[in-house]
């Protein structure tokens, strides 16, 4: 049994949901475990990690508009020194949350044919986001 | 320190929560292994896993209930190629989320006491669903 | 690689966030493991764990305020066997969800600079609350 660590970086263009399957499958590939658990962690407060759809756009679109709908901006918050859309994002990653843990299996993740690993940045303008990633395997 | 695999399928009668507590114990029981972590995937996004009461059972029809109520159905989404159940149903999985992971001590997974392991439906009509399972331990 | 297991008990006030870090922090430091992975699972259905913000405090009570929007309190429920606040309880414990999972890098967790674990009481009142706490690594 042994272990791998590492964190990837991310630029996100603002609001909005990126496909990081691709790169999370590129490194574990890269580490040859064939049986384990990868655990991923965002380590920010307004984005956040959750598994979802990777074939209609349109599942991302209606995901984001259902976030703003159900956590909405406006000036009720208390907490609002980063501008309007600060509170609004942190409930937007409480909701969807910030932690996946997924079983490989023959070298690959164990996702559905229709699950993608999505990173959902929950400000409206760029951010750089890291997310931490474990493996445990063998 | 072993591992195991292995995936579980249920088949639902469509909408609702099914109890797979048992099933996931009885595999556990099966491997011997004492002490671990348990983690489980469902491989689909119109269906999720959640851990809630597993006595009273209105709990589960007030907790579906009330996710129609915060993702209704309706016809203000632009994915609705498989009907109008079909975005609520990724909008309440997403909410709930599709990953688990349980500590694993004396060979009982160490749920309270009140604690139920389900598998939600959110579609309309039956599934078949999969939930694939890894346990590391000794 | 080896594994430890604890649980961690909390006795709160009633509905708020009680920050845990240090207290999951302090175990973990005891255990001596430098690389690894940490689950935790809150044993109860009406109290959750998140990772949220750790600085600004009108985060944590803006964040309170919309989860008792989000799933209020009612006479609409079908189960209140414990009072109007027990069924809201469920729900936002399900929203936020009861277990996490930290990798673990150097000793620490790999939680971003801004990012506490918290410990989600839904009951308006006073309750005593587990946390089962399980590590892998070396």
């Amino acid at each position: 049994m042994r272990q791998a660590s590492t964190t990837l970086g991310f630029d996100t263009p603002g609001r909005g949901l990126i496909d990081i399957t691709a790169a999370v499958d590129e490194w574990l590939r890269a580490t040859g475990v064939q049986e384990g658990v990868l655990t991923l962690l965002c380590r920010h407060t307004s984005a956040s990690l959750l598994i979802q759809e990777n074939a209609a756009r349109e599942v991302r679109s209606d995901l984001m508009a259902w976030l703003e709908q159900v956590a909405p901006e406006g000036d009720h918050y208390r907490h609002d020194d980063e501008g309007p859309d600060d509170m609004p994002a942190h409930l937007r990653a409480t909701l969807t949350g910030v932690t996946l843990q997924i079983p490989v299996l023959r070298g690959r993740m164990r996702l559905g044919a229709w699950q993608g690993i999505y990173l959902a940045e929950h400000r409206r303008r760029p951010h750089h986001r890291e997310v931490a990633v474990h493996l445990m395997g063998e």
